[in-house]
């Protein structure tokens, strides 16, 4: 019998594990409840990635490829998991949707991702009820599909305010976590949003600006210096609409003032949650959640991808939010830890 | 002929590194220039590692026994990279100090780590003329051998103040990057500080929070809500003494007002440059450095330890900040870089 591991999740930290495990000399089964692959990268249909605005659609494209050239992975969109069975350290997985068969697995990767954060939870944002209000993932799609336009009437906005941290660093939301990538993106889209729109006014509503490392000068000066995006560290009371156009209310934290500023378009830095499925894959593999439900780390500094059982990993932002080349080195680091779990149970 | 590999660098990346490698069926050099394995660890004995509370001595030491047991692993600490020439795809690295010998190597890892910014150079700090102006690794090396105490007197500090991004987000001292970790670093010293002291005043003067992800609520609302440990946003103009005490001059930027106050003792959050030997070892390896002087990643979104140069690797805070957990990523990342280039060489 070969030995097999089921990697579950199709973004790039599951494509990635998927494609080194059979280079290691692993059998794969890659299961993804959707019916295509990419994660996040395709759902969304992101264009330009932060940070370096390297190609999207180029990075998955070679991603896929990989995966679906390769005879040792075998790709079950469309797919997901039912019921897991774990006997003498084999784990038998019932998929159900498109592949309804039980596969045995030696080793398992969780690599099921994030959901971005539903603004409509939080009432004060105006998002659902504003058209202007846009989510930053959707500010994505429209840089994938056409020009830059007010959702309301088509107008090129004049106009556009980001605000940050929304879903996240928020107790009343239930998110006190930080999602780590928003800052950079909006600086990435505000940087891109300039060469649609030379003489638009862009302004960031922030708490705190989190563009680590080199994604500092890169992305936030960047953003300042040559593209002329202006800073506000601000707290967003509400979002109202006046004349057809969404204002922003809150307090210019810096200047020590309340604002009141009408806006033609407001994009909403929308954080990262677990994904809906990870609570349940969780309990289905008997894998701990950290506080924020999130599959919890049990080593980090051993090995990112360790939890608390034995045989079953996890890769990429199933663990907590982070960046795209982030969750690919985590399904490298996955399969290491895959490889090496599996040389100490059977000779590969 | 063996299959070998040259790791430069006994931090953690390198350590992991090595001995994953080694787990791949590869033979391996690891060359240190110190005395002692562990890197910046070692060298400035952090005792409590971010974001978990973890055992410093605990990560070494299962870290620098693994290579030292590893009958693949030939340790060579004392020794330095002298020439190096490669012929065929084969680098002939000539050490030099404890070592003194002509190796061959197929590959190279260069994880040659960070040094912490010197805050002397930029003389506003005051440090190295006011006794009680320390950066964040001595006050590592005071939790690690005995209590706090103020240096000039030996008197019970009351009042203690951390200085974020020093020597970093700063284009006057050359370094437009930000360092990653320190603000979590810091908040982590001042949990520990809290335990010592339990009435001191503890204030962190920042330009932004940067306790990204998880390290939220775990460091930085913690340290304010259950170690009382005050934030302000603030530039730090001038640290000057008086009356035998720091005084740290500059602009609270919430509140708007300029301030003057005393310290028993001031804490430089130093960031991180590229290590001493980064410069030297990337000429004779012949890879690119990126804009601010780390080795350049090639390509992140693929392997985020590609160089320009086929058969140089790199792993860890070479390549830029970086937390611990994500140089021992990194280590592993690169070993399967290296041995997906070697196989597609030789027949592993």
């Amino acid at each position: 019998m070969s030995t097999s591991v089921a990697v579950i999740g199709g973004g790039p930290a599951g494509l990635q594990a998927a494609a080194t495990l059979s280079h290691l000399g692993l059998d794969v089964t890659l299961v993804e409840q959707q019916n295509f692959l990419g994660g996040a990268v395709a759902r969304h249909q992101y264009q330009v990635l932060m940070p370096d605005f390297s190609s999207g659609p180029e990075l998955l494209k070679r991603l896929i490829q990989t995966v679906n050239e390769d005879p040792h992975v075998k790709v079950y969109t469309g797919t997901t998991v039912g019921s897991v069975l774990e006997s003498d350290g084999t784990f038998h997985i019932q998929l159900e949707g498109a592949h309804q068969e039980s596969i045995k697995a030696q080793a398992v990767v969780l690599a099921t991702g994030f959901d971005h954060f539903n603004p409509a939870r939080d009432g004060k944002y105006g998002y659902g009820l504003f058209p202007d209000v846009i989510t930053g993932a959707e500010l994505e799609e429209m840089f994938a599909k056409g020009p830059i336009r007010r959702p309301s009437n088509g107008e090129i906005p004049e106009s556009v305010a980001f605000i940050y941290c929304v879903g996240s660093r928020d107790r009343q939301v239930g998110n006190t976590y930080c999602s780590r990538v928003c800052c950079a993106v909006s600086a990435k889209q505000a940087i891109e949003l300039r060469q649609q729109l030379p003489k638009a006014r862009i302004s960031m509503f922030y708490m705190d600006v989190r563009t680590y490392g080199l994604w500092e000068d890169t992305l936030y000066w960047r953003s300042q210096e040559e593209a002329g995006v202006v800073y506000v560290k601000g707290r967003i009371a509400e979002v109202t609409q006046l004349h057809g156009r969404p204002v922003l209310k809150g307090e210019d934290t810096l200047v020590r003032g309340p604002f009141e500023w009408p806006f033609d378009l407001v994009v909403l830095a929308a954080g990262m949650e677990p994904s809906r499925g990870t609570h349940d894959l969780a309990q289905k593999f008997q894998v701990s959640l950290e506080s924020h439900g999130f599959i919890q780390q049990a080593s980090p500094m051993q090995n990112a991808s360790l939890t608390n059982r034995p045989g079953v990993f996890v890769a990429g932002a199933a663990s907590g939010p982070k960046a795209i080349e982030d969750s690919i080195a985590e399904g490298d680091v996955a399969s290491l830890a895959v490889y090496e779990y599996l040389k100490a149970k059977v000779t590969l």
